[in-house]
């Protein structure tokens, strides 16, 4: 597998992207937002969405048009189209339309995303004009221009592509994501989108992205708010002349996993590492755990804490924040066994601190991504989950959001 | 029943307190860090304590004495004692040793309390040094001091006394406690000290604490974060000539409720409004769920969510934040039924915002007690949750906190 250099969602051969502003983030902004995704060939779609009660009813209409031939996807930042009530479906139904009408395709073949503010309802008008626009603009290398038009507070714009081969046959997977705030599994103001042209079954393509999700975005967390928006869509347009991949034991499954797993973890890492204000990337690894579910448990505990937080910002080596997570995450855990890394400093040692390495450890936490590493010494499992430090930065963009 | 002016736990007759600078804060900072609660009889004691599975050996001490005859509570800040192995057993039981020896007391009739930094061996020759000096200082009107001595980083010392009559027997119950951060339920960073002179049995006082504890302590949460030394302990001298309160039947059980949990209820609300860095105290009200744990869920999703306490810091009326908590407190909610009130003003209405009230919401967002009502429409429990919003001090505090 290798990295294409400035890779994105168009390095696969037969996507076009496009990424306009259309002032719903306010008029002279110079702010992209309105993203369109197009595929030249009808793909096979694969989609994985909040789990949030309280949900945009965009996820309603991608869910009725999931498993139709999908040709475009249409997103809008600046507004979530969330708790407006039923004129909210409406829109987003309106929104595939607009799109089907200017690219002449049928309205089924279109998904739809919206992020931003929640309980206004969309500015349609200018929604409309956006979308007639963004499907003019349509470009080979459009990907990076759509990856910005879906950026609400992201500071980083989220690109990249791989490829790799099955006996022969060049594969290429390409994303973009957005998130930033609201970031905590099931899923987070999260958008994500990723193209390829892999043969391959729509089941197959679900399961994968179901199960990669779990393992990447479904483990990081900004800020343990879940939105109402969360959607991470796969499409294949089916190019590439491998042997269809309609169960595990094809050809190329196993190649095809790691390079999606790869790109999964990439763009959930990247969100992670931009989340609001956040200065630091974190991850919390953690091992010997009894279950899987026991490993994620405690990481997430680490890595959500506000203390654990304030003090990575702080540079402050306070392991003392992390055990006490580790002891409230629910986990039955022996205390007494508890060994605690930052970087490859031992900081605690059978729940002990080790004071000798203070200065070392001080030194990791100068660096721009900080690894926590737990050793439960209980098991076998594992889990890795990625978070940020708490700024003074998030409570101003949080605090000012709307205004 | 009536609350006493400038009231504290030495408001009940028979008991003496005091709060010392022992250094263990650092040298010359002039705050006090050694609190003794003396009563001069024996007092029936109950307690609850921290669920954090990695604790301070401390509550170790305080379980293996509760049952006894109790003389004396002793409390240090600027320690947790915790994350130190056997050693912080061994220095808990010395510190009642310490207490025994001079106050002419068996050791098994003393609870202790450690609050502060966690992993740090305790400094036993300041500690000690410092248990004489609380002894010798002890005082009838030192509760303000032991208030005082417990505190960390909370700016408001939290005192209070109430009293009321049974059948013209005068009842007087007096608390202190500390709160600031790690403040979550089961429970906080939370030390909590109450005396009363009721003649009460032991199993009836322990059960009546545990029930208030979950309307009161267990409903406030300042970040999550549960720590590894919450203690709140009840001690009554049973000086009153009220009849034995031997069962929930005896005249005086329901008065004596209410004016116990009227003071957990003020000091839980006040370690809420002194949270670190809070500029407001914040109260979810959650009326019409299904069931009080659905209830205690939705309103601990709300006041936990830092998108909502960065909100408010920001006096933003961004209800969407509210609603989106709502939605992901796993709790089955009917999206269209909600309606939100901030104060009196109703902002969100069956799920959608009612925008006209936007003026007036931002007027309620000026007060220092914010009161967030949640009208679900779905059944006939409710709860109250307390917390405060997030501000850039939170961060400050905690970013600084060991250096």
């Amino acid at each position: 597998m290798r990295i294409i250099e400035n890779g994105t969602i168009t390095s696969v051969d037969g996507f076009l992207a496009s990424g306009v502003d259309a002032n719903i983030k306010g008029k002279n902004t110079g702010k992209k937002d309105v993203a369109i995704i197009y595929s030249e060939d009808n793909c096979v779609a694969a989609g994985v969405f909040t789990l949030n009660k309280v949900r945009s009813k965009t996820i309603d209409v991608c869910l009725k048009n999931i498993k139709n031939p999908i040709k475009a996807i249409v997103a809008n930042s600046g507004n979530a189209n969330a708790c407006v009530g039923e004129k909210g479906y409406d829109d987003a139904l309106k929104m595939t339309e607009v799109v089907a009408e200017n690219l002449k395709i049928e309205s089924d073949k279109v998904l739809v995303s919206s992020t931003g503010v929640i309980g206004v309802i969309l500015p349609m008008d200018r929604i409309e004009n956006g979308i007639v626009k963004a499907c003019q603009n349509l470009k080979k290398d459009g990907g990076d221009d759509a990856a910005h038009a879906i950026m609400t507070t992201d500071l980083v714009k989220k690109n990249i592509a791989v490829q790799f081969e099955i006996n022969g046959e060049k594969i290429v997977i390409g994303g973009i994501a957005k998130g930033s705030g609201m970031i905590h599994p099931n899923m987070a103001t999260m958008l994500g989108y990723i193209t390829t042209n892999i043969n391959i079954e729509q089941s197959i393509m679900q399961n994968l992205l179901k199960e990669i999700t779990d393992k990447t975005f479904n483990m990081i967390s900004v800020d343990r708010d879940t939105s109402t928006n969360d959607s991470l869509i796969i499409l294949s347009n089916k190019r590439a002349k491998n042997r269809l991949i309609d169960s595990k034991e094809i050809e190329g499954y196993d190649l095809f996993k790691n390079a999606l797993h790869y790109v999964m973890e990439y763009l959930a890492k990247s969100i992670a590492k931009d989340g609001e204000g956040a200065t630091k990337l974190v991850e919390a690894y953690i091992k010997n755990a009894k279950t899987d579910e026991d490993a994620k448990k405690v990481g997430m505990a680490i890595i959500t804490s506000p203390l654990v937080k304030t003090a990575i910002f702080g540079k402050d080596p306070n392991w003392g924040r992390i055990i006490a997570a580790i002891g409230y995450s629910e986990v039955s855990v022996n205390e007494g066994a508890i060994d605690i890394f930052i970087g490859d400093v031992k900081v605690c040692e059978n729940g002990i601190g080790v004071l000798e390495n203070e200065v070392k450890v001080k030194e990791e936490l100068q660096k721009d991504e900080i690894i926590i590493t737990v050793d439960l010494k209980l098991g076998a499992s594992s889990a890795k989950v990625w978070g940020c430090d708490l700024s003074y930065d998030y409570v101003k963009i949080n605090a000012d959001y709307r205004s």
